[in-house]
């Protein structure tokens, strides 16, 4: 990678991959949406609007799309990978062969894959046998309408190779939205993951008819179990306290408009999770993610009563008035033991 | 204090001192809420209610008032302060030749004095000669109203002596009010006053209109300059990790009841100190902290940007749409930089 502007390819048109994609319009890029429907693409080309994901944003002129993954791929010197976290594998196997070697892969995409219990970062590693230079992971404080409407933002631009981060810095970097570089891939990849299970947890809290206090006290113990697992696996803490830990958190925890708080909220007010699927067409990343999340705690060796209490109401095992219960009920002498 | 229930004297009739009232009574002691206004003493005890300061809970019978200092610590051997932090050292000048020798003091108070720069924990320490076995601090996320409506909540109890914090946690535990003992009372002091200069900002932020991506980003460079002085001058990091930083600052910036958010959404909005200060009785700690807070920055050789502008804008020397401007652009190439 090495023009300051040039080609970016976007795979997937939902709505965080289409508000990023005006924020590298802004910084000055050409852009190519990949959709995976057909119809997505053209709305997008022909109403310079993405309808169904990101309504009422109007987008640049310098962003187009396209279901023709080769065409989206050809001569992008940054691929921006934006598609929900389970299907990541089985899409990139089929879009790895059109990619430009040399490219830089970047991850949008905020969980844990089942089974495998990888992260992004290394689905991508596996797939294209790109090495750690050429990966990294964008995550913050970042919803994606606001994006998308030009608010002043922050997040964390991640990779192993520094000089690589600051290049794909200066590629994203546009008025309103501001990157930091940080080596941390590992801890902003954990932050991006566990803030989703928290959020659907917090949701629960909102949905009984909890305030303020039980829900600040559900993203405390949150943000400390996702540093506890983070950081016995690697990740420096200070990630954890920063933009894509504690920041990412609370965006989404705040946020009537985030997916996880939503399917959370729904599930507190007793709906399962069968019910809220046949609702709506989003994705709750932490719903899928939770189990992923508890089986890494639990090869890693450390507690996530979180995790594991969210895994079990998604999966029917548990009501959320009895997560809660168990929450409050939780016994501890002294805060830190 | 050796009863495992007995007397609380609670100095303080605002928000604060009658809803921890309802706690200690729910945890089965006898509370005396000495009130400033004789008046306010006489609707506690006439109508079961504070209407003034906390409208619409029904105080419990173990609960009464009093205007009379010497009637309100007598055979008190738990003595509550709840007072606003710039007026403790001279209110409890008057009150200390009454209070009970043996007795243990408890701040409820978050802020740091104008001038001498100490801690409310010091204040009391200075005005009454008790030692560290004598006094506590309890802080967290605790919303007032939420608490005393009984809604589930934590917090922290911290003592410098390990015994004294497990028996003050024993007189204030109830069913909905779970306390959690600590040693670190500088670090749970620092959380709670610097919480009140952050939820300023982020009030401003929100009275400028900005989202929730904003605001998390206020929050967690709020929460890093925080830890950033708290541990300079002897915290422990994890106490800000935990209920009385974290938990407090996310409770007291998400809430639209926090009077310090409330007072920084006025400033946002355009209104000066004056302006706001003259519409309202209730205090606002943050907006006489911050410059304290900012002088001890100052003098622990710490960078405090937030305090700063904070203190600037409610000091009238900068308004709050160039502190935002100022916040966003503060360049940074690294995060942890």
């Amino acid at each position: 990678m090495r023009a300051a502007r040039g080609k970016v390819a976007v795979f997937g048109a939902g709505s965080w991959g289409t508000a990023f994609s005006v924020v590298l319009a802004d910084a000055g890029n050409d852009v190519t949406i990949w959709a995976r429907r057909e119809e997505v693409a053209e709305t997008i080309n022909d109403r310079r609007e993405n309808s169904e994901y990101l309504p009422g944003i109007e987008l640049p002129q310098q962003v187009s799309a396209t279901h023709d993954v080769e065409k989206a791929a050809h001569g992008a010197d940054l691929v921006v990978l934006a598609t929900p976290s389970q299907s990541l594998r089985v899409n990139l196997t089929e879009w790895a062969p059109h990619i430009e070697p040399g490219s830089v892969l970047v991850s949008l995409m905020k969980g844990v894959e089942l089974g495998t219990l990888d992260r992004m970062s290394q689905v991508i590693g596996e797939v294209t046998g790109a090495g750690p230079d050429r990966i990294a992971v964008v995550s913050g404080p970042n919803l994606a309408k606001e994006i998308a409407k030009r608010e002043p933002a922050a997040s964390v631009v991640a990779c192993a190779v520094e000089d690589v981060a600051r290049q794909v810095q200066q590629r994203i970097h546009s008025p309103a939205f501001r990157p930091y570089t940080s080596p941390d891939v590992l801890g902003c990849e954990l932050g991006g993951a566990y803030k989703n299970v928290v959020a659907l947890s917090v949701g629960m809290a909102v949905g009984l008819g909890f305030g303020d206090n039980t829900t600040a006290s559900v993203i405390t113990r949150g943000l400390a179990e996702t540093a506890r697992l983070a950081t016995a696996l690697g990740a420096n803490p200070l990630t954890l306290m920063g933009l894509a830990g504690l920041g990412d958190l609370v965006a989404t925890c705040s946020s009537p408009l985030s997916r996880n708080r939503t399917f959370g909220e729904k599930l507190g007010r007793g709906m399962t999770t069968d019910e809220i699927l046949a609702t709506t067409r989003q994705v709750a990343e932490g719903a899928k993610s939770c189990s992923s999340l508890l089986a890494l705690a639990e090869r890693t060796g450390v507690d996530a009563p979180i995790a594991e209490h969210v895994d079990a109401v998604v999966a029917g095992r548990m009501t959320a008035p009895e997560m809660m219960d168990a929450f409050i009920a939780r016994d501890t002498k002294s805060e830190t033991e």
